[in-house]
């Protein structure tokens, strides 16, 4: 086991056999793990064809030409795995297939009666990733479905968008999986078009707030915080107070006997070369992403103590008051109260400082929404989880279209850019994603729906009446389309239920000598504490009838 | 279409938009192609199953240390794709993954009874070939399926190959290929331990000899001759001839009378530096393979007129009687006879020149076998065909396990090198190789296994009773998991005919008004002329019967 195995599906998926690394993010499905992998396809594809998108299967290996087209030849960065051929021509892998997809439908597609279209693949992906982390969780060459619709308005782009939304839902819900649709940071797009599915897991590389009352949900990037109420109380002019030595909010608020939440915290950052300040209530967290979009900023760091020093005053003892450069402050900041801040002396703050009366900001959503914070839609309580992103869905518009002039007539003969909508699901991400939602101390524990096998089939001692009849049973099953496992090494029961169970195997049945006596077999799921013991001629349609119910499928004989 | 499509497999794919070139050598499957390529894939898949093998799925990315190990990182030159990660480490795309896959083997695998093991996938493989052609019959990105065995001896591993020999030619009947199993030149492996699965196609890039009376076939390189006969008859002492003006066999021949059998042709080589003649008779060809295999040579190249002149003799009157440098003869002169050669002086030819009495020379297999040529087998009479290897089965021996140490313990706890075969079947360029066997001027012919669809349902003429009864046909044909097309086009029905030929679908099932009004459709299959009328509550029935009669497959509903 690698020291850098550290997850549980991770640790698990080696450990139970499923995958093998053959270098640093690239690893090798053996038949278990290309079984759960295969059968999460095929949940994809079922419901990618329900919804009327077609397969296609671009290839990996791509001319330079397209992504040149789009600028992300450059813009990808070394994410991008570049090479050349025996003629020094370059090419690429493929990360995402927009260009090429749109480079195809701008080829063919002439007129309005030609749309809509959505097309999809499953297919092996390559991102040069920075730090490949987690086993299957973040890959340099991982298993995707990429769907690319094409419609002729904004309108039907958002119809393509809500059908894809829908098949999503069907997918995750067969998957087994809790999960949450959030709306992400999709920068320029606007959130209303682009939602992540977001699998709950302690392991998920993201942030995530969820109502527990409604259905909302958002990265901390993009949750949004209720609008304070006013209130009107009269505040008095701001007054200094010496607060010797008590630099941070924690000291400050108990040196005056406050809540942290009647201070301000003053962060100072660097905004595309500027240093402003940014204002939080004292119980705040302020957020990155958002500071980034409210400075209207492309690159945002925190300024270094010698450029705070420079350019305001004392680290520890910041405050708007005085300051004349730009200041951004929370909205939760914006309620006609007074507040303590710093008053830009050394072992001084000031108390009674008002948003727009004592100094101007400029008000906008920068802190980080979490655990207990009030629902923007509902009002409910949210929850802070981690998530992984299973699935995103997007509408493009017209961004790869009028770039790569994909257009069509419409009714009135007049030429259009195609609206594009994508969406993706990470399919060999999901093996690992459901292996963190499904899994307890002892292995995995694979939804039925997506299970290597259904059941294994085993003896609990030795002779010839128990193999017989654990044969027998074996056939019966295999006869109805069950995928079953016969575990007949020379092993002692408990050793061969530990196997099962790590391997996550969701049914199990067990001939035993006493249960043999009796013409019984004890039949257990992996969830079950004890066996049920059922007559051997009911078996196996009592194994049938669990595997049904549970969302399994029998093969087609 | 693009200028350099020519072959029917090439220009049929394109214009019935099964695929689109996105680069040289580089193909997307659309819609129709990925259909017919996943049945392919799926039957494939099926018999490999059924013979005890199991699918695993390696990446295509691959870090160079694996063929480094194995010395293909230098040998598979130019045709190997070679890329940088951001790290500057070096990586490969895998054209075939041997050492993979016996790295994963030697690192699980201890002991024999780990044995025999049979592991495959179904992956596209990159391999940058310095000349793509024929659209999916030669790319540098295609799939295919690659199975590797591992024995605990030669015996065994010949035995799994034989296994694989049968789940081939299943495989290859389900696919409706006519093709030969032929021995290829396998280098040091010998033949009995390698062979290609050929199908028989005008455009094949391979020249193969097929018994017309038993199965022998092998690839012209390795198509062995039938020892000949001794004559016992006297032969005068070789005398000169002039014959001026006459350097071609034929003139000879014509102006001595005799049949070109009688002849010798002699041909000057540069075996890896050395100038040797080669002597085949008259009216047969020297092979390349052989005549590099009989000099035992690495490099052989045809010798230059200045070579010949300074070397030898007189080009056009060469001959092995005052030559003194080596000399390979091809069998067939080894009757005891007394051949034309020529004199090694300009004009003049030598009659009854009699090997072994008047000159030595090395025996050897060194000429193409061809048409009419007996079989070396039963002695039958053989045929030249072209063909396309759709797969190719190998006993690898222990080149790589050797290599790499991969090893087992035998049952006396000795450590032995594991027995490998390895096993392709190109899946992709079946998709190709199918169209080149099955078409005729009007498009392609898909045999019901693999086509994308199995029938088309159209009306001809307008009318809603037409269209409501086309509707109910295809309904019920969908409900029978029937894959059915409706051409719903407002279209000339002979314009809907064409095109449904084009793309190859095997039936055809048209609501017209004169059958309606008797209450019948016509049904009607590619390969017929003519329809049958049938009634209308009968279509459903009977197009599942010829589905089902033609190796097709309904879908599970």
């Amino acid at each position: 086991m690698p020291k850098e195995a550290t997850t549980p599906s991770h640790v698990l998926l080696l450990r139970g056999g499923f995958v093998r690394m053959v270098g640093a993010g690239i690893y090798e499905m053996l038949p278990l793990g290309l079984r759960v992998m295969t059968k999460i396809a095929a949940i994809v594809r079922e419901e990618m064809d329900r919804a009327g998108a077609q397969e296609v299967l671009m290839p990996a290996l791509l001319p330079k030409e397209y992504f040149e087209e789009s600028g992300r030849w450059e813009s990808f960065g070394d994410t991008l795995l570049r090479l050349k051929d025996r003629k020094a021509g370059e090419y690429h892998l493929g990360p995402t297939h927009e260009e090429i997809i749109t480079d195809m439908v701008r080829r063919d597609v002439k007129s309005y009666r030609q749309l809509p279209l959505n097309l999809y693949q499953i297919q092996m992906k390559f991102r040069d990733e920075a730090r490949p982390r987690a086993g299957l969780l973040r890959c340099r060459e991982f298993m995707m479905k990429d769907a690319y619709s094409f419609d002729t308005s904004e309108q039907n782009a958002i119809a393509s968008y809500e059908a894809m939304r829908e098949a999503y839902h069907r997918i995750f819900r067969r998957l087994g999986l809790d999960y949450r649709i959030v709306a992400a940071d999709s920068g320029a797009m606007g959130g209303s078009t682009s939602a992540e599915f977001q699998v709950l897991a302690q392991n998920g590389e993201d942030a995530i707030v969820a109502c527990t009352k409604c259905d909302y949900a958002a990265n901390v990037e993009v949750a949004a915080q209720v609008v304070p109420a006013k209130k009107t109380d009269a505040v008095s002019a701001p007054s200094k107070v010496a607060t010797p030595g008590k630099k941070t909010i924690e000291d400050v608020a108990k040196f005056l006997g406050l809540p942290a939440s009647r201070t301000m915290k003053t962060l100072m950052v660097v905004a595309d070369g500027k240093l402003t300040m940014v204002l939080v209530r004292g119980d705040h967290e302020g957020n990155d992403v958002k500071i980034a979009r409210a400075a209207g900023a492309r690159e945002v760091r925190m300024a270094s103590d010698v450029e705070i020093r420079e350019g305001v005053g004392p680290v520890g003892y910041l405050g708007p008051v005085g300051w004349s450069g730009p200041v951004i402050a929370d909205m939760s900041l914006d309620t006609g109260e007074g507040f303590v801040s710093g008053g830009n002396e050394v072992d001084v703050h000031l108390r009674d400082v008002v948003l727009g009366r004592d100094f101007q900001a400029k008000l906008a959503d920068v802190r980080t929404v979490g655990n207990g914070d009030p629902c923007p839609r509902c009002g409910g309580e949210l929850k802070s989880y981690r998530g992984i992103e299973g699935g995103h869905i997007f509408v493009l518009g017209t961004h790869y279209s009028a770039k790569m002039r994909a257009t069509f007539l419409d009714e009135n003969n007049v030429e259009k850019p195609i609206v594009m909508g994508c969406y993706g699901i990470g399919v060999s991400r999901l093996v690992a994603t459901s292996i963190e939602q499904h899994h307890d101390e002892n292995g995995i524990k694979w939804p039925i729906a997506i299970a290597p096998y259904h059941v294994v089939v085993t003896t609990a001692g030795k002779g010839d009446d128990l193999d017989q009849a654990a044969v027998r049973i074996y056939d019966e099953l295999r006869a109805k389309g069950v995928e079953v496992l016969f575990d007949d090494r020379d092993e002692r029961p408990g050793v061969k239920f530990k196997d099962a169970d790590l391997i996550g195997i969701p049914l199990r049945v067990v001939i035993g000598k006493k249960g043999l006596a009796e013409g019984k077999a004890e039949v257990k799921s992996r969830e079950e504490k004890d066996p049920t013991m059922v007559p051997l001629a009911e078996v196996a349609a009592s194994i049938e009838q669990r595997i049904v119910a549970g969302g399994g499928r029998l093969r087609a004989s």
